[in-house]
């Protein structure tokens, strides 16, 4: 079965006129992570290359695209892991870079720690010439209309979030049985400056293991952070359940113990893989064989050809 | 068997001449706690008042006594989690307050967020009312020169690491059956700017759930990270181990797969209750019933009634 990809581009509620815009870019994302996968690369370089498309794509909350906080800036937050090594890198409320993901690759690699927040990962991106990006360059209309939106008279701040969830992840297994996994996100709508997510905390936000599987969460990232979320599933796994009864199990706890809306990306070392969520919506895309699965709607899996010339790779 | 207090001061190898002090301080923290469920008031206050104690004895790596990072400054972590409800609060890579856990309490009481990072939790802080205190107040003599020795032509940083893991932490049941952990950190001595260490990583630096118990390690932050260790301890504990057969086989697994030195402090919602540790020493001490429960090295368990009078509480 191996290798496979799988990609979300947020759990929420995405609005009618978005839905085609947020499938099409998960469909994109997860050909040109396979394409990597199908040259014998690891699954580390697939996971972060459909992260990054997706990041670039403005339609996600995710680099280009990210919410703005309550002072209407962009802090992003990402999270990588490597399940040969358990190795792991994150970046917190890191501002001014394009690719979130990438960096949190780089604090993993080049750096004797696992995160770095704030300034300090900006004095790192620096060191490793990350370029700085303009902040207006990851800012769109739609981000700065919702944030003004936020701070009208009468606003329901936490009302206007919901459907805002477009975090972005991957998990991968390659050709030679590495899984590992990738999150990036520019977090809650209106949040508060310096506020961290569940994408940078290993094991809420992501987690990868060889022996088990590896999990990619979006969501309401303080339920997830409650329950654990990606490790949470992986235990299940470790219990014997699939991939996808291991999800299901986990998000109807969330559920049950703190009311929360979530998805998840799963594969497991052998080639299972699940898309999973308990909110109204979810865009994925998975890629196996000769395959591409996908779907936006509760148990919609629709699939077309990975070769279909009507969807070449962009 | 309620309620019951543990705390730690540190895993790691303690020097001499400083065993003593690292005793005393972790004693004289669980009683000024265990006094508080006494009153018949929760484990969060408990854990509260014991960490902040000891982030105030400048002898642990947390508020007061926190080590210096690349640039000599202190940025501290720290987390608390109630496990009533799940909810949990962190704070990470904070600068100029006295102590960290009490701001984590406050950004899970009072924000609809789990972490403040950096700049951010400063303002929040100073939005609360929480003094901002000048750096030089949390900053000893030992701090200033380990972290000198650093600096100087020949240093080995990694190895002048070793021992200096003093994080502080505590686990409490409280008398109604209530389970809370605190955790407080100057994190890694010459660490980068901005590092991010398990204490402000749920699940990693700390977990709470009334139906399993609650965890608070101390060791390398970056090993306890890639295991998720305070969570996994407690997935043993949900098969049916007890607090110490599940800390050992976590801390066991963590060598096994990273080669991580840690240690933590345990309770079950019963009052059951462990210190244990894979590193040279760990400084603890436990209240329950009548007596107090301490140690430094592996396998010691000295035990004093709680009222000995030679033990007034301070």
């Amino acid at each position: 079965m191996l290798p496979v990809l799988v990609v979300h581009g947020g759990a929420g509620t995405i609005p009618k006129e978005l839905v085609e815009m947020y499938s099409e870019g998960v469909r994109v994302a997860v050909r040109a992570g396979f394409a990597i996968l199908q040259e014998g690369r690891s699954a580390m370089d697939a996971v972060v290359e459909a992260v990054t498309l997706l990041e670039n794509n403005p339609v996600y909350n995710a680099g280009c695209g990210s919410v703005l906080n309550e002072h209407g800036n962009v802090e992003m937050d990402a999270l990588v892991m490597d399940g040969r090594t358990l190795a792991n890198g994150a970046v917190s409320a890191v501002r001014r870079i394009a690719n979130a993901a990438q960096l949190a690759r780089l604090v993993m690699e080049k750096t004797s720690h696992v995160c770095l927040t704030g300034e300090g990962a900006s004095k790192f991106a620096r060191a490793m010439g990350v370029p700085e990006v303009p902040e207006e360059s990851l800012i769109t209309d739609r981000s700065r209309k919702r944030w003004e939106k936020n701070l009208a008279p009468g606003a329901n701040p936490v009302e206007n979030q919901m459907g805002s969830k477009g975090t972005v992840g991957a998990v991968a297994v390659d050709s030679e049985g590495n899984v590992a996994c990738a999150t990036s996100t520019g977090g809650m709508l209106n949040k508060m400056e310096g506020r961290v997510g569940d994408s940078a905390c290993v094991g809420c936000g992501g987690y990868a293991d060889n022996r088990v599987g590896a999990v990619s969460p979006t969501g309401h990232g303080e339920a997830i952070m409650k329950v654990t979320l990606s490790r949470l599933i992986l235990f299940h796994m470790e219990q014997g359940k699939s991939a996808q009864e291991a999800s299901d199990e986990a998000l109807a706890y969330m559920w049950e113990r703190v009311q929360g809306l979530a998805g998840v990306v799963v594969v497991d070392p052998r080639g299972g893989w699940a898309a999973r969520f308990n909110s109204l919506q979810m865009a994925w895309a998975a890629a196996q064989g000769q395959q591409l699965h996908y779907g936006v709607y509760r148990g919609e899996d629709l699939i077309q050809p990975l070769q279909d010339p009507d969807h070449h790779q962009h």
